[in-house]
């Protein structure tokens, strides 16, 4: 397992009329999770896509545990588990600042070629990271 | 099957730097065919939070097809095929206007009561519409 | 004067924990403004930027005179008042349902060439419609 | 001069498809380094709220200098600069990690009483806090 962590304050803007993060948030904090694991691990999507290969979303899902509020510092888990192929697979997990799981869910992501919009492998560079860091542990 | 439609036209903020729409958007713009759904047939969210009631979601998860661009108008349908309990499904497809599925997923929500915090039913009025709208089919 | 008016009706994600609309939305609902109102006159921000012209936002200014709220549908009329040169302005109102004026506010961009980043003229055709139309009244 | 900074990392979604951060998101930014300089001041804004006072936004101004692009670390520059009575200002500069000024604006707030919502001073310890702090410089 290869995991990254970091920590995402909430943002007043990032509240709803419900007083509390709306949930469409998450999906984009999980999204800064797996930028900055991306960019820890030497493989930044900025470098990635002027190399010529984009990285979209092709599935997501999530389950929402409990809210959370304006104030708290979200400790934001990510993992991969498995060397992508023509897919990579990010599972993630929300906590807050008492260690309460917000939200738990995974994101399926394909590297997909700019110009021809085709699917690709996952660049070798990257993949044998991946296989490094999944062999250490 | 009880089902409502809304067109949701691209707005150049929801897209990013890959020239296509955040897969986030996605996320909202199913909101936005819910919450006219719940409104279409007599039972907005702003009634139903200002009888003391929230719609908080609890899990999510969809397909991501195709992407959409700025320009597209967005068909966004919206289906219920099951009366609410505690929980209430809604199941989404997004179409752009070629007729292109580009985004299929479901959405589930729970009633909560806003003081208490405590899940309870849906309310009976809300059951009972939806309930008679599925036997006229 | 060149006005055009469109609809928006409050979506639920807009809202913050003050019970309304977050102040930031006004400044993305004038951008539907003036995106409609360009795609209306026949110089859509697409074709712009295909034909290799981007419109960046150098200025902006508001004033929130009243809140918008969850199930408020609100127009939004946006005004050109001078043929654009290097820069175009768009002026905005924004009211709700009941004519109350909620935001009032500009918006100055850049014709900027988006190979050399430099600035550049607003194109001669854009201009001469604009021009044609603040002649007509 | 009372001034407080903070750093920003800009996020995936944050991009627009000109290939840098959507102009909105500046508005959005400043309300971090406000709410952040707040907080470090000892009067969070959650705390102002649930003393029954809002701090809606009634004017913003800015200009936009240079683009922020994704992998930028922004520096979110806050200033108060008088005491506030019924409004209270901040002034703000965004730059990038290489120094280059990207936005200069203020926000105008107002102190609102929840329940009447009529405008109210700002509170007491705040305003001294605040006072204290300009007369240390």
């Amino acid at each position: 397992m290869m995991q990254y962590e970091c920590k995402i304050k909430v943002r007043y803007y990032e509240t709803d009329q419900m007083g509390v993060v709306h949930h469409s948030n998450f999906i984009r904090y999980i999204e800064c999770g797996r930028t900055d694991m991306m960019e820890h691990y030497g493989f930044p999507v900025e470098q990635l896509e002027s190399s010529g290969i984009m990285l979209p979303v092709v599935a997501i899902e999530g389950k929402y545990k409990m809210s959370a509020k304006l104030g708290d510092i979200l400790r934001v888990v990510t993992k991969i588990d498995k060397v992508p192929l023509a897919k990579i697979v990010f599972k993630n997990e929300v906590y807050n600042q008492n260690g309460d799981l917000l939200f738990i869910g995974q994101v399926s992501l394909g590297f997909v070629d700019m110009k021809t919009h085709c699917p690709v492998r996952c660049p070798e560079e990257m993949a044998k990271a991946i296989e490094k860091e999944l062999n250490k542990q």
